[in-house]
C-alpha cells in the first residue's frame, strides 16, 4: 500500500474528521450526554451522569437566595459515572477518554468502580464500559466482565488497543445521537426485537 | 380516653424514642445510607445516594495533589437521590422528611423528581417515595404512581398524613438497618421468593 507523500495517512484523515464543525471540540462525556438528552426525548431509555462527587466543607450565603460554596473537595467517586434503566433493564456503565494509540492504562479506571461493575453485572445490570481512542476517534463498547476478566489474568498495566477491536464493538457518531450506545445493547440484548 | 396531667401524652412518647442513643440524632439520609450500606455488605442490593449537584466554577491547585474547588453553587436536583439494583429490577426514589404531624408539603418535592419517578416506572422501574414525618418518628414507602395520581388530582399544596397512613407502608426501624425499604419491596413484587 501506498502512503501519500508525507507518510501519514492516517493523520490526513483524522484532520478531515477534527475539521467537521458538528464534531470538533466535542469530548466523550458531553456526547455521551447529548446521547442520553436524545435517548430522553425520545422516550427510549432515563439514563444519567451523575453528579460529580465533591465533599462541601464550606458555605456562604452572600444573599438570602443563593448559597455559595467557598470550600471543597472532589472525592474519589465509589461508582460509574452513568446509570438509569432501558427496556425494563438496570443500565451502568463508566466512560473513559484514552489518548494514546496502542494501549488503554488500567489505573484510567478506580479500582472501586471495577468492583461497582462487576457487582452490579451479578445482579443483572447491563454493565459496561465506553473506551474512546481520541487520537483515532474510534469509540468502543466493552462489556464489562469480559473486559474485568482480561484486567484480573493479563498480568499487564495496560490493555492494548487490538484487545478492544476484537472484544468491543464500535459506537456509531450519529449527528443527533453521537454515542448510539444503545443500538449495540439492542443487538447484544433485545435482538429479537428489532427483527 | 384519659390523658397524662399536662395533656401531652403523644409528647411523652417521643421524647422516649428520642433519648433511644442508638437512634438519637440519625436523620433520614443518613439511615438510609446505613441501610444501603448494610444491603450492599450482604450483597443483597446494590444501591447509592447520587452525589449532590453541585456547578464548579472555581478550582485552585494549592498543592499540586489536592485540587481545592473555591466557587461553587448547588443545582436543582433533575432526578431522585437514590438509584440502583435489586433482583435484577431497577430502583429509583426520592426520601423527605416532614416536621408537620398533619401533612406533607407537595412543593417538598421539584416537579422534575416527580416527572423522573413518573418516567422510570413507566419504563418498568420499582419507582417510590420514603417520607418520614419526623415529629411523629413514622417513616411510610409510597408508590411514586400512587402518590402522584394523588397529588395531580387532589388540587391541595399538601398531602394529608392519614393518606399516607391508608395508602403508604410503614417502614420497620431495625438496628443495623434502620430504613429496611427492601423488605416492603419483597412484599409488594417478590412475594413468591419469600414462601
Amino acid at each position: 500500500m501506498i502512503n501519500y507523500p508525507n507518510g501519514k495517512k492516517k493523520t490526513f484523515t483524522k484532520t478531515i474528521q477534527k475539521t467537521d464543525a458538528s464534531h470538533r471540540g466535542m469530548e466523550l462525556e458531553s456526547e455521551i450526554n447529548q446521547s442520553n438528552q436524545y435517548y430522553l426525548s425520545y422516550d427510549c431509555a432515563i439514563i444519567h451522569k451523575k453528579p460529580t462527587p465533591v465533599t462541601i466543607v464550606k458555605v456562604d450565603y452572600p444573599m438570602r437566595t443563593a448559597a455559595k460554596i467557598t470550600e471543597a473537595y472532589f472525592k474519589v467517586p465509589s461508582t460509574t459515572d452513568y446509570n438509569g434503566i432501558y427496556k425494563g433493564r438496570y443500565i451502568d456503565f463508566e466512560a473513559k477518554e484514552c489518548s494514546s494509540k496502542t494501549s488503554f492504562p488500567i489505573k484510567s479506571i478506580h479500582p472501586h468502580q471495577i468492583a461497582h461493575l462487576k457487582s452490579v453485572a451479578k445482579h443483572g445490570a447491563i454493565s459496561f464500559v465506553i473506551i474512546r481512542f481520541t487520537t483515532l476517534n474510534e469509540t468502543y463498547y466493552i462489556d464489562s466482565l469480559r473486559l474485568i476478566h482480561y484486567i484480573e489474568t493479563c498480568n499487564r498495566s495496560s490493555v492494548p488497543y487490538t484487545w478492544f477491536k476484537e472484544n468491543g464493538i464500535l459506537i456509531q457518531y450519529r449527528y443527533q445521537n453521537p454515542v448510539d450506545y444503545l443500538s449495540v445493547i439492542d443487538q447484544l440484548y433485545f435482538k429479537e426485537n428489532n427483527k
